[in-house]
């Protein structure tokens, strides 16, 4: 199990360094996956943020009252998160409440958590971006969610942006947008996406020297 | 009189330097005003833009032919424009003209003004940038307004991002929204905000130093 | 004819040089044009990027299934941009598939394109940027065309971001938006835009010196 | 208590018999209750449906795997419908599931319930129409909610079609839309809706025999 | 001038008798008017309406104040009808007011006017229904326009459903939805509708005999 | 093969005569199907119109220019039709063009063809509703397609109201909306089917008498 671990820090560790949303999601495509990408509306609130991470779902909706105890699974979902996950929370695309900010980005970070996806927004952005730590939203609202949402479920499967997202699924996100990676096929879509990151290097090459697309495509057989 | 002028002086510097929108609105739901946080699509036209002022609101409509004197009520509204205040303007988020533009900023700025927040368009985005004259607005469109919009009316009531803004209610914008501070709750708001300040700081370091956010409510009561 | 592209040529660096899309836009409404400027949903993919080119039309379709032979259309489409030119390609507003990207940037660079604008997204934004390569899109997905959209014609009418684009019409994109110039208007609205910069140079001294909108308009009868 | 529950019949059957929703909404702006009337985009699922009762609250989100008992808040959210009740069902706009359908409808006037507003789907519409049971829905999707939604609460304050509505208020429903009337101001606001019916009687009379809409106004001070 | 009205009469006697609007549609195709059908969302509030008549275009717009003297222009408006026009309003697309309803539609019956088109919604619906006034609007609303919005001018050029409507231009409303026919093209295209009318016929004869389209188009030319 | 016709035949039958597309629905969710409903947006364009058939997939694209034969690919798709198929039609929800009309339903109904369903427009509709040819479409505009858009190809996979289509999967459309059932499982589907709407009737007879949601849900397990 530790080997495994090893082994699955290692893909992490690849994708980080070496690899884009866009090579990634290519890969999918072969593989059959071709619905992984995340709608182009979920944005990194800072340019340069990257993130990579085990899937920990959350699921919130909006409420129209305060409830008694209002963050009693908001804390739970919090508290629960482990080492190398990635927050990946679905507010059903709400533009009421603010699920995200500053606060559980600092307790997400002490628990050892990548990021925060969220199909909604956050606040405290200034804080967030200063601690470096990648949040992606669909924009910002400076409102508290204690009286407009409330978390219902976490560690369920949810929809993510359009995508189906499960939990321990790796969620991938930089500047192009987020991609989902199924758990089964990570570690043959990292291998192969390492591949077609340096075969793109002698395409880009030709192009440069001045090749026509059509030459360079009859070659390599790609674009 | 001069006295009040003072201390309204004094709040509005305390909101400029020591607060930002997401404890305002926090504490505005406390006193029972959930509404007063402009829709996410308003946003600054530059990341660090941040205005406070006294609203001074000005009322659009889209037309289909230019006027005969187009711009008579428009050049009204900005020759109004009072030291402190800052423009709100409603054009019903339209998406055909452009309202707001260098011109507009430098007379504002001549008058006193702070900022502009509109639900619409500006253009000459690059000139204001240099200008250091924060526009908030819903996105940039290089056309004229003369032939695309008129100003209606303006010290009106209006609704800007799906909040009322009545003249004199305070307007906040930062990174992360805009909130509007009924002028009657001014100074418990600010009050209450500066102290929220101060104890969010309590919470934010238990969380650094790996607290749960569980431990971390059930001492503070608060997130 | 090496006059007329000298000619040509100069015009071109001069809006380059010396004018935005704002004193265009209101030049192009003198002249009872007033549908030129695209949908503010198209974006410059990074601040202080500026493109003017003549149109290079584009015209894709979303497929839902990969074609046989994927890219052809495609490559004829970016082998055929000229020296000058600027890609404008229409996506229908396609949410689904990313049209363009670093390889076709490569290669369109590479035939003296200057730049591109779609109705879509675009991906490798990364290395785009680091090109320096003006691209003005809807926003990001990291998704592959081949297997979710085809490209159908190129060098025929198109309508991008709600404007007709006719080939050979001058585009010319800044912070403010996108502005079409028809081929036949483009000297006159060349010259007069280069006198319009001069003539706001004073309105804007006067407000500057405290004048009211007022005083300026009647003195200069413009805004 | 008697005596309450007999006034309040009687309303009820005055609003059924006498009234219609615009008359209502004029009263309540008179009130000063200007957002009472619901979004323009629920329905009835047939001309000539009318519905009034006082509201029984119903809040649903989106879920993405079939519960254990998917049922449980559901079945008991119908089967504490009340006579001369009304169902009023948030499910924040879901175009995904489908919550009402034939069985509810039959259950809920089993119960006396007198017809269900949903900003959402219904399913069975044709067997719902034959029952003559008052369905108004933002359109009709023939999915099952068991995978797709769960009810999170009943009896609850919720938002539908953009109105607040709290447990007990009165809600009314013809052909126009929607209005929901607090209980507090429902004697005045019946009785005064009662006689401007009648005036508007006059109104109407004046405007056929031909006399402008300025003298009409003149003479009543109404329109 | 007689001659001229009768002729006019004559010509909306046939477009009222014996045309629709998919084939006036088709000849304003081939006189290069491409953009004179207003956007789908504009419907005829029950099914078989139909007007056609001069447009009697008036521009309103939301307001947030009940204003001094709310029907000053709205009246004047209505009260400008003339016989044989008919009432083309642009809201701006409001979902916030509704313009139109019963006595709005009493008074033009009653000045000749022959129906109502609007961007917008309208109320009371069963009463005009029952009047047999044709009203195509987006939808319905149950409030009144008072405190919501406010006539700014008519009889000026507007937009409405996307469609530039100068005044004195005939508009044509049925089931498939609303046309715009510039005066000066009136008499070639009702001419020219007209024997399309007796061309389709031949068509729709072969394609029932069951020849094939490609047969009926090599035949006749057109579909 | 004459068996197999018959057998598929007599499904087809089983389905328009004894089913609707809720009972059918629930059905695919047993098997795993959830994403088979499309939009809710697609509507039949009369009540009581219901269409079941073979998909006979048709994929447009709009244009600017009218093309040298514009009909083509259109006339082929038509005149392709087989007995027993209905045609389902992507635009890519067009609103621009509308694809579908009088004629093209006769030459449809000529080949034996059963219905259309498109994400997009129809114009004829009168005509249409008078043959009694069931068409669903998204609205009405009484435009012609040949200047507007053009057939890109036919019989090839699709997305209409976001449910993929593949040729020969069966479509089932009433007013509850349309489900897309997979070849592969139909005579599953309908058998299950039928047998589903029995078992409801006992529900229905049970809630009918009084019974609580609670103690019908007890005893069958179903709702």
């Amino acid at each position: 199990m530790t080997q495994d671990t090893d082994r699955f820090d290692e893909l992490i560790a690849t994708i980080q360094n070496k690899l884009y949303t866009a090579v990634v999601s290519d890969v999918l495509d072969r593989h059959g996956y071709l619905d992984q990408a995340m709608d182009a509306g979920i944005r990194p609130i800072e340019r340069g943020m990257r993130v990579v991470g085990r899937a920990h779902t959350v699921l919130a909706t909006d409420i129209y009252e305060r409830q008694a105890n209002p963050y009693v699974k908001e804390i739970a979902s919090i508290d629960a998160v482990t080492p190398g996950s990635c927050v990946v929370a679905s507010t059903h695309r709400s533009t009421r409440t603010c699920f995200w900010g500053e606060l559980l980005s600092t307790a997400t970070r002490a628990r050892g958590g990548a990021g925060c996806i969220i199909d909604g927004y956050t606040r405290d952005s200034d804080a967030i971006i200063e601690m470096g730590f990648p949040v992606f939203s669909t924009g910002f609202k400076p409102v508290d969610s204690a009286p407009r949402s409330m978390v219902v479920d976490y560690g369920c499967p949810i929809e993510c942006g359009g995508v189906r997202v499960n939990p321990g699924d790796v969620v991938f996100g930089d500047f192009d947008g987020i991609v989902v990676i199924p758990i089964d096929v990570l570690p043959d879509v990292v291998a192969e996406a390492v591949k077609k990151v340096e075969s793109e290097n002698l395409t880009r090459d030709m192009l440069r020297q001045g090749y026509l697309l059509r030459e360079v495509y009859d070659k390599y057989g790609v674009l």
